[in-house]
This record gives C-alpha cells, sequence and structure tokens, in this order.
C-alpha cells in the first residue's frame, strides 16, 4: 500500500501546484496592472482598470479558495504529513493551508469590491492630496473602511479585529504584542531624542541645492548595479509612491521619484526599493508560481530594505566610497562640501511632519501615530470627517509640529487609499529587525565595513540570500530571526545603534 | 406571456454581458502585459510572461466558451431574434454568437499553448533579427505553424485551411477573393510601377540628414494632439516594432520607433498607429467589455491607419500647414529644403526590401509576396528551413532586389512570431478601403482639402466617428463599405488616386 501513496502523492502535488500556478499568474497579472496605474496609465482608464483588477483579483479568490484546493491539501497533509515539515513540499503545503483558511473566509465579492474600490481610491488619493482636499477622499475612505472591517469580521479574531488584518501582512502577530513592542520603543525613544535635540547642531543646506534629475537617475542606477539589484530581472521607474513589485521571480520591479532640490529624497527611495527587490529576486527560483515566492512577512521585508538604505547606505564606510564620485557628478552643489559633512548631514535628526523624508531615529514615531489612529479607525472611535483633525493634533502632541495641509498630513500616505490597514506597524518591525540582522551580519562576514568602504557587497548579500531570501516564505519571521541571530523579535539592537551612531554625531 | 419575456430577456443579457465582461477583462489583462513585454519587460522575465499570458488566454477561452454561453446565446437569440439584428442587442448577440461558434472549435489548452509559444517566439524572433540568424527562430516557426494548422483544422473550412485564419482577421472574407482581388490589383499595379520608374527622379537625400530624437518626439506629439488622439485615453511609448493596443475604449495606446537618421520612419508610424487608434478611442462607450468593442475586420482598421497616414499625412496640403513648424524645429536639416522638394521626397517610389519602409505603391507588392508564402506554408509547399530561400527568391523576382541578409529579408515582420498567418493580406485591404473612404469623405465634408491645409481635421475625425469608429463590429466591412460609400471593396479607387497623385509627382 506504501508503495501506491507516492505516486498519488505526486499526482496530488502537482495538481496543487498547477492550481496554485493558474492562481499566481492570476496575482502577478493584476500586480502587472496595478504597476502600470502608478507609472503610465493614463488618467481616462481609472475606471476599467479598477474592473478589471476587480476581475482579476476576484477570479484568483475563487480558483485558490475552491472546494478542489481544500480537498487536495487535505490528501497532501495526509500523505506528507505536518513530521514533514522541512521539506519545500511540506513548506508548501502548511503556508497554501494557512493562506487558503484566511482566504476562504473572505467572499468573493468582497474580494473583488476592495480591489476596484481601491483602484478608484488610489486616483481619487492622488487628487485629494494634489488639491489638499481631504473631503474628496473621505468618502473612498468610509467605503474601504467598512469593507476592510467587513473583511476583518469575515476573517475572525480572539482578541481584537486588528489581529484579523495584521496578520496579512506579519503572519502570527498580534496587536497586543505590537501595543507592547511600541510601548517599550517609545518609553526609551523619547529621552533620545531629546537628548539628540539639545545636542549639538548639523547643516544640511547643501541637500537643498539643485540636483539635475538625470544625473540623479544614473547615479541611482550606478549604485542599484553595485549592490546587486539584477536588472535583467528587473527595472526602475517613476512613480508618485516609490514601491517594489514582484510579478515573477524573474520580474521584480522597482520605482522611485526625484527631487531637483533635495538629493536624498530620490536615492534613498531606490535604495530602500532595491533592498525590497533583492529579497525578492534571491528567492528560491524553485518557488516561483507558488505562495512560497513572497516575503514571509512584511517586517522581514521591511529589515531588507531598511538594512540596505540605513545601515549601508546612511553609513559612514558607504559614503567614504561613494561621495568622492558624488562630488565629480555634482559639483556645484558639493565643491565646497567634505565627507564628513555628508555624512552627518544625511543623518540630521530633527521632528518632521513627513513619514517618508523622516531620519530614522523619529521615523518610528511616525509609525507609532499611525497605529493609534488605525486602531481608533477599526474600532470606531474616529469617523473618517474627524480624521485630520485627530491627526493634527497627535503630530502635535508627539512631534511638536501642526501640519499646515493635509496634503502634508492625514493624506501623505498612499496605504490607506488601497485599504491597507495593519500595513504600517510592520515599518517600524522591520527597523528593529533590521539592526538585528545587521548586528549578526557584521559578527559572520570579516570585515565587512572595509567591504562597503570598498564598494564590495556581494558577501553581505551572499549572507542575506542564505540566511533570509532564499527561503521566500518557508521559514517564518519569527524562525528566520531565531535561525540567524539567535533570538527573536527585540528593540534593544536597534535603540543600541541609534545610541552610538547618534552619540558620536550629535556627541552626547 | 409576452410580459414575461422581457423581464427575462433583460436577466439573460445581463447574464451575458457580465460573462463577457469577465472575458473581456481578462483579455484586456492579457494585452495589458503585451504591451509591457514590448515595451519595458526586463529581459530575463520571458519564460513567466509566457506562462501568464497563457493561463490568461485560456481562462478567457474557456469562460467564453463555456456551455452557459452558449445556453444564453440560444435564449436570446429564441426572444431577441434574429428580426432584430439592428439594435445594439442583436449585434451584439450576432457578434458573440459568430465568435462563439469559432471559439468554441478550438480547445483550451491549443489556445493556451499558442499564447505562451507566441510570447516566446517573440523574444527569440527579437535576437535571431539582432543577430541575423534564421536559424535560431526557425524551431519557434515550426512550432507556431504547426499549432497554427491545427487551429485552422480544428476550426474547420469548406475550400482552404487558409481560409479558417483569414477569417479570424478578416471576417467573411475567403482565400479566393483574396487572390482574385490581388491578382487583378498585381496586374494593373506592375505597369504603373514601371511608368514611375522611367519618369523624372526625386531626391529624398535631405530626409536622411540628423533629426534629434527628442525633437522628432515633440513634434510627433504635437501633430497627434492636432489630429484628434486623445492622450486622457491613451499614450505613445516606444517598441522594436510599431503597434497600436487597446486595453479599454478610455485606454488606447500607441507605439512608434525613432530613426536619428531617416525622419520619416518615426512620424508616419506614429501617425498610422494614431489612425487605429483613433478608431478604437472612437468605439461607441456602450460597447465597452464586449466583443462589441474592437475594429470590425483589420482590414477596416488599416484603412483608418493608412487614410491618416497617407491620404492626409502624405499629402501637399498637410504639409503646406506643417513643414514651416518642422523646418524650424530641424534648421539644420530642412533650411535649404522647401515644401515642394519635401512633399516629392516622402513621396519617392523605388522598389525595396523593407516593408514598413516601402512607398505606398510598392507596399502592396511586399504584401502579395507574404500572401503567397504564407500559402505555401499553410498548405506545407515550403518548409520553415526552405524559407529564406524562397523569400530572397519571390523578393528579386518581384522587386528585382536581393536581400543582404535575413534581418532585411525574412526575419523583417513581428507577425509570423505570433502565429498571425492571415493578417498580412488585410493591410493591402486596408488599403484600398481608406481611397474608397477617403473619396466619399472628400465628397461629403466641404473644403476637406483647406481643412487639412490649415491643420484642422475634427470634421473628417468626425465623419469617420459617424460612419465607421463608433459601430465597432455592430457593423461588418462589408456593411460599413457599403452604407458609406454606395459600394463594395474595390480597388479602382486606390488605382485612380495613384495614378493621380503619381502622375503629377513624376510627371507621367
Amino acid at each position: 500500500m506504501s508503495g501506491q501513496r507516492q505516486p498519488r502523492m505526486n499526482d496530488d502535488l502537482k495538481a496543487l501546484r498547477d492550481r496554485l500556478g493558474t492562481v499566481s499568474d492570476l496575482s502577478s497579472a493584476a500586480n502587472v496592472l496595478s504597476w502600470d496605474q502608478e507609472t503610465y496609465m493614463p488618467d481616462g482608464a481609472t475606471a476599467a482598470r479598477a474592473q478589471q483588477l476587480a476581475t482579476l483579483r476576484r477570479l484568483a479568490h475563487e480558483l485558490f479558495t475552491a472546494e478542489e484546493t481544500a480537498v487536495l491539501l487535505d490528501r497532501l497533509s495526509g500523505t506528507a504529513g505536518q513530521s514533514d515539515d522541512t521539506t519545500p513540499e511540506g513548506a508548501l503545503v502548511r503556508v497554501t493551508r494557512r493562506d487558503f483558511e484566511r482566504e476562504r473566509r473572505i467572499p468573493s465579492n468582497l474580494v473583488a469590491a476592495l480591489a476596484q474600490e481601491s483602484a478608484l481610491a488610489q486616483q481619487a488619493w492622488k487628487k485629494a492630496r494634489h488639491s489638499n482636499a481631504h473631503g474628496s477622499f473621505a468618502s473612498h475612505l468610509e467605503r474601504l473602511l467598512d469593507l476592510t472591517v467587513q473583511k476583518a469580521e469575515a476573517i475572525g479574531f480572539d482578541e481584537h479585529p486588528y489581529d484579523a488584518l495584521l496578520d496579512e501582512y506579519e503572519p502570527g502577530m498580534r496587536t497586543r504584542e505590537v501595543k507592547a513592542v511600541f510601548g517599550d520603543l517609545r518609553e526609551r525613544l523619547v529621552p533620545l531624542v531629546s537628548q539628540i535635540a539639545e545636542g549639538s547642531q548639523v547643516d544640511d543646506g547643501f541637500l537643498h541645492r539643485p540636483y539635475e534629475r538625470s544625473t540623479q537617475w544614473e547615479f541611482g542606477l550606478a549604485v542599484l548595479r553595485d549592490v546587486g539589484y539584477d536588472f535583467e530581472r528587473g527595472r526602475q521607474d517613476v512613480s508618485a509612491h516609490p514601491f517594489t513589485t514582484s510579478f515573477a521571480i524573474s520580474d521584480v520591479r522597482i520605482t522611485t521619484r526625484l527631487d531637483e532640490n533635495f538629493f536624498p529624497a530620490g536615492f534613498f527611495a531606490s535604495l530602500h526599493e532595491a533592498g525590497h527587490a533583492l529579497y525578492e529576486q534571491g528567492i528560491d527560483p524553485e518557488f516561483d508560481r507558488t505562495p512560497l515566492a513572497d516575503g514571509t512577512s512584511l517586517g522581514i521585508h521591511e529589515s531588507q530594505s531598511r538594512l540596505w538604505e540605513n545601515m549601508v547606505g546612511r553609513s559612514r564606510p558607504f559614503w567614504d566610497h561613494y561621495f568622492p564620485r558624488l562630488r565629480t557628478v555634482f559639483p556645484d552643489a558639493l565643491s565646497d562640501v567634505d565627507v564628513e559633512d555628508f555624512y552627518r548631514a544625511l543623518n540630521r535628526v530633527e521632528p518632521s511632519l513627513i513619514r517618508v523624508e523622516a531620519d530614522e531615529v523619529t521615523y518610528n514615531l511616525h509609525i507609532m501615530l499611525r497605529f493609534e489612529i488605525e486602531l481608533l479607525l477599526i474600532e470606531g472611535g474616529v469617523s473618517v470627517p474627524e480624521l485630520p483633525d485627530v491627526w493634527n493634533a497627535k503630530m502635535e502632541e508627539c512631534m511638536g509640529l501642526l501640519p499646515d495641509s493635509d496634503a502634508h498630513g492625514v493624506l501623505q500616505d498612499v496605504h490607506w487609499s488601497f485599504a491597507a490597514f495593519g500595513y504600517f506597524p510592520t515599518y517600524t518591525l522591520g527597523n528593529l529587525m533590521s539592526a538585528q540582522l545587521f548586528n549578526q551580519a557584521q559578527h559572520d562576514v570579516p570585515n565587512l565595513t572595509a567591504q562597503i568602504a570598498g564598494g564590495r557587497f556581494e558577501e553581505l548579500l551572499r549572507w542575506l540570500r542564505r540566511n533570509v531570501h532564499r527561503h521566500g516564505r518557508a521559514r517564518s519571521a519569527h524562525e528566520i530571526m531565531e535561525s540567524t541571530t539567535g533570538s527573536t523579535l527585540s528593540a534593544e539592537p536597534w535603540l543600541a545603534y541609534v545610541r552610538e551612531k547618534w552619540g558620536e554625531i550629535y556627541d552626547f
């Protein structure tokens, strides 16, 4: 009898992979359509595109949650067994079952409605931000919030409806845990911010001089090549809000935006997105067209982008290597600047209104504000029309700054326009993880600092490939942190990194 | 009882439209993926993209040819009846049934295989053309040809397997009819070409001077706006082979390619594709997401592109308006040229190797050559390895020229790389129709020539919208020609146009 089990299992596995492949192709197609919407699509196509995305997401959902998937998963669990969870097949069955249990609770028409309303809301958000009028976006946000609450209820939760949302982006993480980590972090971060405010001043005026766009673009592309982003399997375009998207392990694209009068905006957006893209380009090709071919959590994903953007890209050795070249291509802006000035300017700390322009130290305060507001929205403690006032009050409380407009306040981020509630906390989780992982890399890779100062990133990338990238979703965030660093999520390494780096810059 | 029939019909019609809408969304998504493949996709993504296209085309085909479609069509034919064919609903049922009868005969796996092999073959064709090696493309072409013959046999035919292929692009047209039209045309065209060859000489050397790319691009965009191409519902990009594609009536895109050393290449590619795009942008928006939202035949489609490219864009009044501006933006190339020189140069007739660079007069000889070769391929009279030799022999026979390479010979066109056998003849049909339609427009629109000389195209566009564009597939090519011009397809108006225009230029 056991002789017959193997062929049956192989047939079932093949049938499952075929089905998942079709679902993956539909999702990839939807991702191409979304990428196009953000980069090249003409405005008049908004309604048609929303309809197309709704159809693709609905069909993918229907195919994935069909009874046939359950039957195959049951048969494969029976034969492969949970015991064999460490094989790629075992991981595939486990991760697919997890997604299946979650997805099958969400009705298809809710999936379609969310896709359609999101595509419409994104265009509305762009217009509202441009004309600085939260009112014109409010009705879209109300519909999305309503659909999101329906989704959380459909999925179900033990403690808090936000758990059901958070779990999509950070599998297994609870709202309660995020509250605890954030509470602890805030308590120790706020005094640090005060110490920095009392420290010596840092001048970054020269970063706001004119930096010609096409030169910025070329400089950025050269660095992307150096860090190992593979342009045979990706490309960079311009969009309003930088992002990374994947259509296959062989097609992982990034976008950036350039600010003629602030060099770091475009450069670090590129490097940040390249960090995400290196992760997705590094997944085991065997996982292509399956649920394993994705980042295992947004926290881990963000740890990769922040590691490259901050630990590498805002470090002194990195600019020891690149600053001479940068000064050569931007002589007007930088002839009177040396690498030490430049490094300090890049790391200037100052409370600010805009998350994506925030320094590393105050950045997490922006995230905590959004997390608090999302909880209020989901719990019904704040209505959409009250949102701008609540935002502004909280901003004044935590940063001591009052937004002069909705565009610089509640409308600044794209996330809510695609109903990504539960997404923001993963940014801070990723920051914390990036410090843990980079510490370990420095321990494991001899002379890493010297390598970075020489513009050599192969060994770091290889270390990340081996410990993080190649596993895709076959290892959970928790497993990756434990197996790589020997410890679980912790704020201490990131706080130590802040104390050391900014203690030196601000001399405290 | 008749009181109950109406609601039932409305429910059935709604169900049919929903189903066709889903199919249309899948096809549109596939078109976005193909557009991306030709414009921005990184090379490494080829295999993944081929798989994604196969999945989308297969699912669209399965949904469209499902039994439910037949049931709805039967019920709607029963109630709406053929008698009511002139209503939009009647046309929808008629056209959908036509497609259904054709598509249901093609197995889904053949649809998927054709989509996948085509996507792979297109990349192989690009490489083969680049490296001038037909051999590396031959195995792809053999597979596509084999699948195409399978498709023709699956669809069925009365007279010739080529009928089954031609019918996809020119519904209702038979191979026999094309042979008759082409035979008649060739007989009268060849003496004309000889007369022109004996006429006075035309110098076009200044067209080959350097024309800066970005200036070409801007000049082209300005003319596209003038002729009425709507950039709110479209955009222009660069690709190796210019094309028009539609993702919705609100998203019709064109591509072009620029040649720094030959101004007409990019400009007329743009204007040609804009002619196609004006057609698709002008379809009744009520038809969106149904089979009616498409050109009614490729002949009619090509009549629109050629009308704008040739009848308008290569005319003397058009350049009376635009030449002064062109000379202003390209002073180095054109300061010693006047509008008469320019007009004559644009219309220089000379036998040539490359179809897309051919003048209007000899262009149709290129098409006849391809038609003959396609018949041989489908009949099995020529094998793929023999193709370069057969091509070269026929080229020498009809043009008196021998290609110096496969890139300038059998590999020059993209069409066979996506298995578009039966497509080429529609180019010549479109040329003939364009003359018939433009004659009628000149009759119906007072002072059309003066309007063109003033850079005003609204009335011409309105005339085309009314007589051709808005009907989409609700009227057949035959019906459009009859209702608009009062006659059916004929070569005589085009031959008269050639005799008049080139008689004047070449003084015969």
